[in-house]
Protein backbone atom coordinates (compact mmCIF):
# COMPACT_ATOMS: atom_id res chain seq x y z
CA UNK A 1 0.00 0.00 0.00
CA UNK A 2 1.67 3.00 -1.16
CA UNK A 3 0.58 6.40 -2.86
CA UNK A 4 2.40 9.68 -4.45
CA UNK A 5 1.11 12.96 -4.29
CA UNK A 6 2.05 16.45 -5.56
CA UNK A 7 1.73 20.28 -4.63
CA UNK A 8 2.79 23.55 -5.46
CA UNK A 9 3.47 26.89 -3.58
CA UNK A 10 3.54 30.49 -5.01
CA UNK A 11 4.29 33.70 -3.16
CA UNK A 12 5.42 37.15 -3.83
CA UNK A 13 8.21 38.62 -2.18
CA UNK A 14 7.14 41.14 0.38
CA UNK A 15 10.85 42.94 1.60
CA UNK A 16 9.05 44.07 4.74
CA UNK A 17 8.46 40.73 5.74
CA UNK A 18 11.16 38.48 7.25
CA UNK A 19 11.54 34.99 5.30
CA UNK A 20 10.95 31.60 6.44
CA UNK A 21 11.47 29.02 4.32
CA UNK A 22 12.05 25.23 4.94
CA UNK A 23 11.34 25.85 8.47
CA UNK A 24 14.13 28.33 9.20
CA UNK A 25 14.13 32.32 9.11
CA UNK A 26 16.54 33.40 6.35
CA UNK A 27 17.75 36.74 8.39
CA UNK A 28 18.48 40.05 5.89
CA UNK A 29 17.04 37.76 2.76
CA UNK A 30 13.52 39.34 1.29
CA UNK A 31 9.94 37.83 3.23
CA UNK A 32 7.56 36.09 1.29
CA UNK A 33 4.01 37.61 1.33
CA UNK A 34 0.47 35.69 1.60
CA UNK A 35 -1.01 33.62 3.85
CA UNK A 36 0.57 32.46 7.72
CA UNK A 37 4.76 32.95 7.27
CA UNK A 38 4.48 33.07 3.61
CA UNK A 39 6.66 29.28 3.72
CA UNK A 40 6.11 27.58 0.69
CA UNK A 41 8.34 24.24 0.87
CA UNK A 42 6.19 23.71 4.03
CA UNK A 43 3.24 24.69 1.99
CA UNK A 44 4.24 22.67 -0.67
CA UNK A 45 4.79 19.46 1.59
CA UNK A 46 1.71 20.08 3.37
CA UNK A 47 -0.29 19.38 0.19
CA UNK A 48 1.57 16.41 -1.47
CA UNK A 49 1.40 14.81 2.01
CA UNK A 50 -2.25 15.94 2.05
CA UNK A 51 -2.63 14.53 -1.64
CA UNK A 52 -1.10 11.39 -1.05
CA UNK A 53 -3.65 10.27 0.92
CA UNK A 54 -6.43 11.94 -0.49
CA UNK A 55 -7.12 14.49 2.58
CA UNK A 56 -7.57 17.50 1.03
CA UNK A 57 -5.54 20.36 1.11
CA UNK A 58 -3.78 23.22 3.25
CA UNK A 59 -6.93 25.09 2.76
CA UNK A 60 -8.94 22.69 5.14
CA UNK A 61 -6.30 22.60 7.88
CA UNK A 62 -7.07 24.49 11.08
CA UNK A 63 -5.99 28.62 11.05
CA UNK A 64 -4.89 28.28 7.49
CA UNK A 65 -6.83 31.45 6.95
CA UNK A 66 -6.85 33.04 10.29
CA UNK A 67 -5.58 36.44 10.38
CA UNK A 68 -4.08 35.55 13.73
CA UNK A 69 -1.96 33.41 11.58
CA UNK A 70 0.34 35.83 10.16
CA UNK A 71 3.58 34.99 10.77
CA UNK A 72 2.53 31.27 12.53
CA UNK A 73 5.38 28.93 11.80
CA UNK A 74 4.14 26.70 8.78
CA UNK A 75 5.98 23.97 10.27
CA UNK A 76 2.74 23.40 12.77
CA UNK A 77 0.84 23.04 9.68
CA UNK A 78 3.02 20.03 8.22
CA UNK A 79 2.71 18.52 11.86
CA UNK A 80 -1.15 18.42 11.53
CA UNK A 81 -1.10 17.73 7.77
CA UNK A 82 1.23 14.03 9.33
CA UNK A 83 -1.31 13.79 12.03
CA UNK A 84 -4.47 13.69 9.55
CA UNK A 85 -2.69 11.08 7.85
CA UNK A 86 -1.67 8.75 10.54
CA UNK A 87 -5.33 8.95 11.92
CA UNK A 88 -6.19 7.63 8.29
CA UNK A 89 -3.42 4.79 8.70
CA UNK A 90 -0.83 6.58 6.24
CA UNK A 91 2.85 7.16 7.22
CA UNK A 92 5.27 8.85 5.22
CA UNK A 93 7.85 7.34 2.88
CA UNK A 94 9.99 10.30 1.58
CA UNK A 95 9.21 13.95 0.23
CA UNK A 96 11.12 15.54 -2.46
CA UNK A 97 10.85 19.40 -2.38
CA UNK A 98 12.68 21.30 -5.27
CA UNK A 99 12.76 25.39 -4.92
CA UNK A 100 12.42 27.69 -8.00
CA UNK A 101 13.24 31.35 -7.59
CA UNK A 102 16.33 33.54 -7.46
CA UNK A 103 16.71 34.22 -3.61
CA UNK A 104 17.63 32.92 -0.76
CA UNK A 105 20.80 30.99 -2.22
CA UNK A 106 19.98 28.06 -1.02
CA UNK A 107 22.58 25.52 -0.92
CA UNK A 108 24.38 27.14 1.70
CA UNK A 109 21.77 26.06 4.23
CA UNK A 110 20.44 22.97 2.75
CA UNK A 111 21.22 20.67 4.68
CA UNK A 112 20.14 22.40 7.92
CA UNK A 113 17.02 22.48 6.33
CA UNK A 114 16.61 18.91 5.27
CA UNK A 115 18.01 18.06 8.81
CA UNK A 116 14.84 19.88 10.51
CA UNK A 117 12.18 18.96 8.27
CA UNK A 118 13.18 15.36 8.29
CA UNK A 119 13.05 15.30 11.96
CA UNK A 120 9.82 16.95 11.83
CA UNK A 121 7.99 14.64 8.98
CA UNK A 122 9.65 11.56 10.53
CA UNK A 123 10.87 10.48 6.92
CA UNK A 124 13.81 11.29 4.56
CA UNK A 125 12.95 15.04 3.22
CA UNK A 126 15.17 15.83 0.21
CA UNK A 127 15.44 19.64 -1.03
CA UNK A 128 16.98 21.51 -4.28
CA UNK A 129 16.67 24.57 -5.66
CA UNK A 130 16.98 26.28 -9.35
CA UNK A 131 16.55 29.63 -10.97
CA UNK A 132 15.28 29.79 -13.94
CA UNK A 133 17.62 31.70 -16.58
CA UNK A 134 16.08 35.20 -15.82
CA UNK A 135 12.11 33.92 -17.65
CA UNK A 136 8.55 33.68 -16.37
CA UNK A 137 7.93 35.45 -12.32
CA UNK A 138 10.54 33.57 -11.00
CA UNK A 139 13.38 34.62 -13.19
CA UNK A 140 12.29 38.32 -12.60
CA UNK A 141 12.95 37.88 -9.36
CA UNK A 142 8.77 38.45 -8.03
CA UNK A 143 8.55 35.49 -6.22
CA UNK A 144 9.70 31.86 -5.52
CA UNK A 145 7.40 28.56 -6.77
CA UNK A 146 8.26 25.71 -4.45
CA UNK A 147 6.82 21.69 -6.21
CA UNK A 148 6.55 18.75 -3.79
CA UNK A 149 6.52 15.22 -4.27
CA UNK A 150 5.58 13.03 -1.24
CA UNK A 151 5.41 8.88 -1.68
CA UNK A 152 3.44 7.54 1.59
CA UNK A 153 2.18 4.14 2.70
CA UNK A 154 -0.11 2.64 4.89
CA UNK A 155 1.30 2.37 8.61
CA UNK B 1 6.43 -3.35 -10.39
CA UNK B 2 5.53 0.17 -9.31
CA UNK B 3 6.27 3.14 -11.68
CA UNK B 4 5.64 6.92 -11.53
CA UNK B 5 4.78 9.51 -14.19
CA UNK B 6 3.86 13.38 -14.19
CA UNK B 7 1.76 15.22 -16.65
CA UNK B 8 1.41 18.98 -17.14
CA UNK B 9 -1.02 20.89 -19.14
CA UNK B 10 -2.16 24.32 -19.60
CA UNK B 11 -5.05 26.09 -21.22
CA UNK B 12 -5.58 30.04 -21.62
CA UNK B 13 -9.17 30.79 -20.63
CA UNK B 14 -11.79 31.32 -22.92
CA UNK B 15 -14.98 33.55 -21.74
CA UNK B 16 -16.89 32.27 -25.01
CA UNK B 17 -16.33 28.26 -24.26
CA UNK B 18 -18.06 26.17 -21.43
CA UNK B 19 -15.90 25.33 -18.69
CA UNK B 20 -15.06 21.23 -18.22
CA UNK B 21 -12.61 20.97 -15.38
CA UNK B 22 -11.77 17.76 -13.69
CA UNK B 23 -14.96 16.22 -15.10
CA UNK B 24 -17.52 18.88 -14.39
CA UNK B 25 -19.30 21.24 -16.02
CA UNK B 26 -19.05 24.78 -14.34
CA UNK B 27 -21.67 26.95 -15.11
CA UNK B 28 -21.22 30.72 -15.37
CA UNK B 29 -17.03 30.23 -14.94
CA UNK B 30 -15.40 30.75 -18.06
CA UNK B 31 -14.26 28.19 -19.94
CA UNK B 32 -10.94 27.04 -21.18
CA UNK B 33 -9.69 27.31 -24.98
CA UNK B 34 -7.58 24.60 -27.24
CA UNK B 35 -7.57 21.20 -28.15
CA UNK B 36 -11.54 19.43 -27.81
CA UNK B 37 -13.41 20.51 -24.05
CA UNK B 38 -9.91 22.27 -22.40
CA UNK B 39 -10.33 19.82 -19.47
CA UNK B 40 -6.77 20.15 -18.18
CA UNK B 41 -6.98 18.13 -15.17
CA UNK B 42 -8.62 15.54 -17.44
CA UNK B 43 -5.56 15.78 -19.94
CA UNK B 44 -2.89 16.25 -17.35
CA UNK B 45 -4.22 12.82 -15.33
CA UNK B 46 -4.20 11.02 -18.98
CA UNK B 47 -0.46 12.72 -19.39
CA UNK B 48 0.57 11.34 -16.28
CA UNK B 49 -0.64 7.69 -16.48
CA UNK B 50 1.02 7.17 -19.71
CA UNK B 51 4.11 8.56 -18.96
CA UNK B 52 4.29 5.64 -16.26
CA UNK B 53 3.44 3.02 -18.48
CA UNK B 54 6.41 4.64 -21.28
CA UNK B 55 2.92 4.75 -23.82
CA UNK B 56 3.63 8.25 -24.81
CA UNK B 57 1.52 11.16 -24.58
CA UNK B 58 -2.32 12.53 -25.30
CA UNK B 59 -1.52 13.40 -28.51
CA UNK B 60 -1.27 10.37 -29.25
CA UNK B 61 -4.73 9.12 -28.32
CA UNK B 62 -7.39 8.87 -31.03
CA UNK B 63 -9.63 12.12 -32.11
CA UNK B 64 -7.55 14.12 -29.86
CA UNK B 65 -6.40 16.54 -32.77
CA UNK B 66 -9.62 16.29 -34.85
CA UNK B 67 -11.63 19.15 -35.35
CA UNK B 68 -14.49 17.45 -34.63
CA UNK B 69 -13.55 16.49 -31.12
CA UNK B 70 -13.98 20.22 -30.04
CA UNK B 71 -16.07 19.75 -27.00
CA UNK B 72 -15.58 16.39 -26.53
CA UNK B 73 -15.79 15.03 -22.66
CA UNK B 74 -12.05 14.58 -21.93
CA UNK B 75 -12.81 12.08 -19.56
CA UNK B 76 -12.96 9.87 -22.91
CA UNK B 77 -9.09 10.46 -23.16
CA UNK B 78 -8.89 9.15 -19.66
CA UNK B 79 -10.82 6.01 -20.01
CA UNK B 80 -8.61 5.52 -23.42
CA UNK B 81 -5.50 6.15 -21.77
CA UNK B 82 -6.49 3.13 -19.12
CA UNK B 83 -7.06 0.89 -21.86
CA UNK B 84 -3.89 1.14 -23.43
CA UNK B 85 -2.50 0.50 -19.93
CA UNK B 86 -4.06 -2.52 -19.30
CA UNK B 87 -3.42 -3.62 -22.69
CA UNK B 88 0.37 -3.59 -21.75
CA UNK B 89 -0.33 -5.15 -18.34
CA UNK B 90 -0.50 -1.99 -16.10
CA UNK B 91 -3.18 -0.56 -13.32
CA UNK B 92 -2.90 2.52 -11.46
CA UNK B 93 -2.31 2.53 -7.65
CA UNK B 94 -3.55 6.33 -7.34
CA UNK B 95 -2.98 10.11 -9.05
CA UNK B 96 -2.96 13.12 -7.66
CA UNK B 97 -3.65 16.36 -9.69
CA UNK B 98 -3.72 20.00 -8.47
CA UNK B 99 -5.25 23.02 -10.04
CA UNK B 100 -3.20 26.18 -10.51
CA UNK B 101 -5.03 29.35 -11.50
CA UNK B 102 -7.85 31.74 -9.62
CA UNK B 103 -10.80 30.22 -11.25
CA UNK B 104 -12.80 27.85 -10.71
CA UNK B 105 -13.50 28.24 -7.01
CA UNK B 106 -12.45 24.49 -6.82
CA UNK B 107 -13.26 23.45 -3.06
CA UNK B 108 -16.50 24.06 -3.07
CA UNK B 109 -16.76 20.84 -5.59
CA UNK B 110 -13.95 18.76 -4.80
CA UNK B 111 -15.43 15.45 -3.22
CA UNK B 112 -18.00 15.53 -6.37
CA UNK B 113 -14.76 15.82 -8.83
CA UNK B 114 -12.95 13.38 -6.52
CA UNK B 115 -15.87 10.67 -6.50
CA UNK B 116 -16.39 10.79 -10.55
CA UNK B 117 -12.50 10.55 -11.80
CA UNK B 118 -12.04 8.05 -8.74
CA UNK B 119 -14.89 5.80 -10.05
CA UNK B 120 -13.63 6.49 -13.67
CA UNK B 121 -9.81 5.44 -13.09
CA UNK B 122 -10.83 2.68 -10.71
CA UNK B 123 -8.16 3.81 -8.42
CA UNK B 124 -7.87 6.96 -5.79
CA UNK B 125 -7.88 10.45 -7.76
CA UNK B 126 -6.91 13.55 -4.84
CA UNK B 127 -7.58 16.70 -6.40
CA UNK B 128 -6.63 19.95 -4.99
CA UNK B 129 -5.70 23.93 -5.93
CA UNK B 130 -4.00 26.48 -5.64
CA UNK B 131 -3.52 30.29 -6.89
CA UNK B 132 0.10 31.78 -7.75
CA UNK B 133 -0.57 34.86 -5.30
CA UNK B 134 -0.97 37.26 -8.93
CA UNK B 135 2.30 36.07 -10.35
CA UNK B 136 2.32 34.45 -13.64
CA UNK B 137 0.00 33.55 -16.44
CA UNK B 138 -2.11 31.79 -13.75
CA UNK B 139 -1.65 34.76 -11.05
CA UNK B 140 -3.14 37.18 -14.06
CA UNK B 141 -5.52 35.31 -14.82
CA UNK B 142 -5.17 34.28 -18.18
CA UNK B 143 -4.77 30.79 -17.67
CA UNK B 144 -4.85 27.64 -15.52
CA UNK B 145 -2.14 24.70 -15.31
CA UNK B 146 -2.51 21.43 -13.63
CA UNK B 147 0.11 19.05 -12.32
CA UNK B 148 -0.61 15.28 -11.99
CA UNK B 149 1.48 12.22 -10.78
CA UNK B 150 0.61 8.77 -11.18
CA UNK B 151 1.70 6.04 -9.72
CA UNK B 152 1.09 2.44 -11.23
CA UNK B 153 1.31 -1.26 -10.74
CA UNK B 154 1.53 -4.19 -13.00
CA UNK B 155 -1.84 -6.09 -13.50
CA UNK C 1 12.51 0.29 -0.27
CA UNK C 2 11.72 2.72 -2.35
CA UNK C 3 11.78 6.87 -2.95
CA UNK C 4 10.13 9.39 -5.41
CA UNK C 5 12.30 12.48 -5.99
CA UNK C 6 10.93 15.52 -8.63
CA UNK C 7 13.22 18.11 -10.49
CA UNK C 8 12.52 20.98 -12.54
CA UNK C 9 15.27 22.96 -14.78
CA UNK C 10 14.35 25.98 -17.19
CA UNK C 11 16.87 27.30 -20.22
CA UNK C 12 15.98 30.44 -22.13
CA UNK C 13 16.48 29.88 -25.66
CA UNK C 14 20.07 31.12 -27.53
CA UNK C 15 19.36 31.16 -30.94
CA UNK C 16 23.13 31.14 -31.95
CA UNK C 17 23.69 27.35 -29.92
CA UNK C 18 23.22 24.29 -30.96
CA UNK C 19 20.08 23.06 -29.54
CA UNK C 20 20.84 19.54 -27.21
CA UNK C 21 17.85 18.55 -26.01
CA UNK C 22 16.94 15.17 -23.95
CA UNK C 23 20.34 13.47 -25.10
CA UNK C 24 20.03 14.46 -29.08
CA UNK C 25 21.02 17.04 -31.05
CA UNK C 26 18.52 19.12 -32.76
CA UNK C 27 19.72 20.31 -36.71
CA UNK C 28 18.37 23.83 -37.00
CA UNK C 29 16.64 24.29 -33.76
CA UNK C 30 17.46 27.52 -31.50
CA UNK C 31 19.86 25.90 -28.52
CA UNK C 32 19.38 26.54 -25.17
CA UNK C 33 21.71 28.67 -23.41
CA UNK C 34 22.85 28.49 -19.16
CA UNK C 35 25.05 25.85 -18.04
CA UNK C 36 26.95 23.15 -19.69
CA UNK C 37 25.07 22.02 -23.36
CA UNK C 38 21.40 23.51 -21.58
CA UNK C 39 20.05 19.66 -22.00
CA UNK C 40 17.18 20.55 -19.49
CA UNK C 41 15.96 16.98 -19.91
CA UNK C 42 18.91 15.67 -18.64
CA UNK C 43 19.32 18.25 -15.77
CA UNK C 44 15.77 17.79 -14.55
CA UNK C 45 16.24 13.93 -14.65
CA UNK C 46 19.68 14.59 -12.59
CA UNK C 47 18.04 16.81 -9.94
CA UNK C 48 14.87 14.44 -9.64
CA UNK C 49 17.22 11.37 -9.15
CA UNK C 50 19.93 13.13 -6.30
CA UNK C 51 16.70 14.55 -4.52
CA UNK C 52 14.97 10.81 -4.50
CA UNK C 53 18.46 9.74 -2.72
CA UNK C 54 18.24 12.51 -0.85
CA UNK C 55 22.10 13.52 -2.44
CA UNK C 56 21.66 17.22 -3.59
CA UNK C 57 21.13 18.48 -6.80
CA UNK C 58 23.21 19.28 -10.22
CA UNK C 59 24.72 22.16 -8.60
CA UNK C 60 27.08 19.43 -6.75
CA UNK C 61 27.93 17.24 -9.33
CA UNK C 62 31.27 17.82 -10.69
CA UNK C 63 32.13 20.44 -13.58
CA UNK C 64 28.75 22.08 -13.43
CA UNK C 65 30.15 25.09 -13.33
CA UNK C 66 32.99 25.32 -14.70
CA UNK C 67 33.76 27.53 -18.14
CA UNK C 68 35.42 24.34 -20.09
CA UNK C 69 32.03 22.86 -19.86
CA UNK C 70 30.21 25.32 -21.86
CA UNK C 71 29.00 22.38 -24.28
CA UNK C 72 29.36 19.73 -22.20
CA UNK C 73 27.17 16.85 -23.20
CA UNK C 74 24.47 16.46 -20.37
CA UNK C 75 24.32 12.64 -20.53
CA UNK C 76 27.86 12.74 -18.30
CA UNK C 77 25.59 14.29 -15.72
CA UNK C 78 23.55 11.77 -15.81
CA UNK C 79 26.06 8.89 -15.42
CA UNK C 80 27.43 11.11 -12.42
CA UNK C 81 24.29 11.06 -10.67
CA UNK C 82 24.04 7.30 -11.11
CA UNK C 83 27.06 6.82 -10.03
CA UNK C 84 26.53 8.64 -6.34
CA UNK C 85 22.77 6.89 -6.24
CA UNK C 86 25.10 3.47 -6.84
CA UNK C 87 27.51 4.01 -4.23
CA UNK C 88 24.74 4.53 -1.86
CA UNK C 89 22.79 1.60 -2.53
CA UNK C 90 20.12 2.78 -5.27
CA UNK C 91 19.38 2.42 -8.20
CA UNK C 92 16.45 3.89 -10.49
CA UNK C 93 13.23 2.11 -10.81
CA UNK C 94 11.58 4.63 -13.73
CA UNK C 95 12.09 8.16 -14.60
CA UNK C 96 9.22 10.67 -16.51
CA UNK C 97 10.22 13.48 -18.19
CA UNK C 98 7.89 16.30 -19.60
CA UNK C 99 8.98 18.89 -21.83
CA UNK C 100 7.29 22.20 -21.54
CA UNK C 101 8.16 24.79 -24.58
CA UNK C 102 7.24 25.48 -28.13
CA UNK C 103 10.38 24.11 -30.04
CA UNK C 104 11.67 21.77 -30.95
CA UNK C 105 8.81 19.49 -31.85
CA UNK C 106 9.84 16.75 -29.99
CA UNK C 107 7.31 13.66 -30.89
CA UNK C 108 8.96 13.18 -34.13
CA UNK C 109 11.75 11.91 -32.21
CA UNK C 110 10.50 10.81 -28.96
CA UNK C 111 11.41 7.17 -29.48
CA UNK C 112 15.02 7.67 -30.55
CA UNK C 113 15.26 9.92 -27.20
CA UNK C 114 13.99 7.72 -24.96
CA UNK C 115 15.74 4.44 -26.17
CA UNK C 116 18.91 6.75 -25.51
CA UNK C 117 18.17 7.78 -22.02
CA UNK C 118 16.76 4.23 -20.73
CA UNK C 119 19.70 2.91 -22.43
CA UNK C 120 21.68 5.65 -20.26
CA UNK C 121 19.88 5.45 -16.82
CA UNK C 122 19.22 1.63 -17.58
CA UNK C 123 15.43 2.11 -16.09
CA UNK C 124 12.85 2.87 -17.98
CA UNK C 125 12.48 6.27 -19.00
CA UNK C 126 9.55 8.01 -20.28
CA UNK C 127 9.50 11.52 -22.41
CA UNK C 128 6.22 13.52 -23.45
CA UNK C 129 6.33 17.35 -24.75
CA UNK C 130 3.46 19.62 -24.09
CA UNK C 131 2.67 23.51 -24.80
CA UNK C 132 1.32 26.28 -22.57
CA UNK C 133 -1.35 27.40 -25.07
CA UNK C 134 1.04 31.22 -26.12
CA UNK C 135 0.93 31.69 -21.70
CA UNK C 136 3.68 32.34 -19.85
CA UNK C 137 7.35 32.24 -20.71
CA UNK C 138 7.05 28.76 -22.84
CA UNK C 139 4.08 30.31 -24.57
CA UNK C 140 5.64 33.16 -25.65
CA UNK C 141 8.73 31.22 -26.92
CA UNK C 142 11.52 32.46 -24.33
CA UNK C 143 12.41 29.04 -23.56
CA UNK C 144 11.66 25.59 -22.13
CA UNK C 145 10.99 24.04 -18.98
CA UNK C 146 11.29 20.35 -17.98
CA UNK C 147 9.64 18.49 -14.85
CA UNK C 148 10.91 15.15 -14.06
CA UNK C 149 9.82 12.57 -11.58
CA UNK C 150 12.25 9.68 -10.50
CA UNK C 151 11.34 6.61 -8.72
CA UNK C 152 14.44 4.35 -7.10
CA UNK C 153 14.92 1.73 -5.06
CA UNK C 154 17.36 0.03 -2.78
CA UNK C 155 19.98 -1.68 -5.02
ZN1 LIG D 1 1.62 28.94 0.70
ZN1 LIG E 1 -5.04 19.94 -22.63
ZN1 LIG F 1 19.94 23.13 -16.62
Amino acid sequence: MIRVGTGVDVHAYDPEAPLWLAGLEWPGEPGLSGHSDGDAVCHAIVDALLAAAGLGDIGGLVGIDEAGTAGAASTGFVTQALARLAEHGWRPVNVSAQIVGNRPRFSARRDEAQKLLTALVGAPVSLSATTTDRLGFTGRGEGVAVIATALIEAA
